[in-house]
């Protein structure tokens, strides 16, 4: 079988980290017998540059064409002035949604070698292995009413709505689930049931699947408030996150933080499988565009590589081929190569270009 | 002039950390000049067993007819299987809505003699002094529809809706410019204006205000994902925080956990100057109402004592008085007494009872 790959680098350093995957692809062509072609797309800030759209009608079509697709990064400082619905965000909401990706794997794991970098101590962080389960094509992000309208005195009112539906609350919680099943066997929910109702809602219908699907599964409520202090005073006591799209973008970039590793932090979206029995597989690296530093050889690539790792996992089930990838990231850090922003004292400073021909030699 | 000050112990230790606030306005009284008389009701989950209720109309009278509200802590477990509208939670919303207290300020303070308690490492928080600046009568908690209904199907449907309109922000914006003028001069803005159009607004408002009524001050935007990421990494970097009701619900738990002092922290939420000059002023600690340990003198009281220095402040204009008091709960942490929840190697472990003796003696 050969599986069909979209590469959609985007702005910012998207580019540069989309090439050091495109070079660790070839490896795995060469070596792993992984058959696959590729096709290459502009999504965000650059296609509206190119096509005056963040996503254009004929992107979309090859991404639904796709067996997975391999995403880099979003935004820059030159589209902050962008109307709402041409803003670069919008192309990667609009993957999300047209796509339907509900779910969002975003691993906050500290790496052994990285432990000293995170601003917490390192007893704090040290082994912080949390997942959090994210739903990503429904709440705030999604539902309408989404408008801003001038009143007749002049003032303007702003509208964002939260909307869950059972089945969308349903079938995340059953991938959390799952999930955790294959590790501590634990999940906290996070939601705010005692102000929002879709709050009320989140909660009544996670414990439904918990007791009717996996009772074996130990489940834990948590105020997504309660949840942001948990991370800082605890982290290590929670494992499986599941949460919705709002407190999903915070709790994990905040987790991210914690590892002092964000630029070693890989994600996956995955959709519901299709009639054909195909399931949307969209990756990305959890760190943004960086524009301070893009087109300098400076960006970490390892997030976008460990990223396809998942892929590797996720959408063509080839779980050793993902342990060589994430054996070779642990190989070059034990050998003390780091990009800038994982920099150490006494360690092998290297460029985007460098740290990939290391982890092509690890590999 | 005579104050007339509401009591709201409430649930949990709720009603210990406000007898010892008892014990230091009385002290006040005798030593300051401070002339008050109290009023006490009953708020949250005992309001509901007593009255069938979280907060009465009886106890509204009175809390719009005090110069100031002393509130101590809401909830426990035995609540949490009520009705949405019936939750000890419902009260403090209530309480907040009613009265309009727009404004919360929430001081995230690492204090010099507890820094090792944090979870993060001292040179990341020692010194560490954010304010943040919270919208409380408005978005998510209290925009309608607010809704679950079920559909034809048998599926239910959970609507929350966040509302901004122009004057919400312009006089929230307002009060951080005005407290960022007696500090560092710096506000950072925490919205999601790249997927919510009521961060759209808010951002545009925040600007106008700004520009036409604060430029001395420097205002920066961040992203609410974003800011709970520098939080993390960099916390010191920030000054006042200016957010939105539900991302300052996280933000402000998250920046209060860095600290490592989160039952020494105090709250003060504001209304708008009434047609008769008076300013609704609503005081409580940061944290719950911990009712693990509620009832065994084990609670911390400072945080709650703070919150009264902050009354003395803020609807009193007695700023000596409330130095006082900072100065006071400053000796006692340096002569080495702790509560249970700051306890260190070497110090002398007190409970609520001691502690307040100990700031007694100290004040
Ligand atoms: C870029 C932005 C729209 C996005 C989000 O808010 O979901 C990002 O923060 C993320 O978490 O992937
Ligand atoms: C108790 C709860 C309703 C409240 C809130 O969500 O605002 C609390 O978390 C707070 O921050 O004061």
């Amino acid at each position: 079988m050969t599986y069909k790959l979209l590469l959609l680098p985007g702005d910012g350093i998207g580019p540069e980290v989309l090439e050091s995957t495109k070079r660790v692809l070839g490896w795995y062509k060469a070596k792993r017998g992984f058959a696959y072609t590729t096709e290459e797309d502009l999504v965000g800030g650059i296609s509206y540059e190119t096509h005056g759209s963040p996503a254009t009608d004929a992107m979309m079509e090859k991404a639904k064409a796709a067996d997975a697709i391999l995403f880099g990064a979003v935004g820059g400082p030159q589209w902050d002035k962008l109307p709402f619905d041409k803003k670069p965000e919008r192309g990667l909401l609009r993957l999300r949604g047209d796509l339907g990706l509900f779910a969002n794997l975003r691993p906050a794991l500290c790496f052994d070698a990285l432990k000293d970098a995170s601003t917490l101590k390192p007893e704090i962080v040290s082994g912080l292995d949390i997942l959090i389960v994210r739903e990503l094509t429904g709440g705030v992000y999604f539902g309408q009413p989404k408008e801003l309208v001038t009143l007749q005195n002049g003032e303007k009112r702003a509208v964002d709505t939260q909307i869950y539906y059972t089945h969308e609350i349903e079938r995340i919680a059953r991938v959390a689930f799952e999930l955790a099943r294959l590790r501590s066997g634990r999940v906290a929910s996070a939601e705010k049931s005692n102000v929002m109702v879709t709050g009320v809602l989140w909660r009544e219908v996670v414990h439904k699947i918990h007791e009717t699907e996996y009772p074996d599964i130990q489940l834990s409520d948590i105020l997504a408030d309660n949840c942001a202090m948990q991370l800082v005073r605890a982290p290590k006591t929670l494992d499986v996150i599941l949460t919705d799209n709002l407190f999903g973008d915070i709790l994990s970039d905040e987790a991210a933080q914690l590892t002092g590793s964000i630029g070693m932090l890989p994600s996956a979206s995955l959709g519901a499988k299709t009639a054909d029995g195909r399931q949307p597989g969209f990756y990305e690296p959890i760190h943004g565009s960086a524009p301070d530093i893009a087109g300098k050889d400076l960006a970490n690539p390892i997030a976008t590589l460990l990223s396809f790792g998942m892929c590797l996992r996720y959408s063509f089930g080839r779980v050793e081929d993902a342990r060589l990838l994430d054996k070779a990231v642990e190989n070059v850090l034990a050998e003390g190569y780091r990009t800038g922003d994982i920099m150490q004292p006494g360690m092998t400073k290297v460029g985007t270009t460098a740290m990939t021909d290391a982890i092509l030699k690890a590999l």
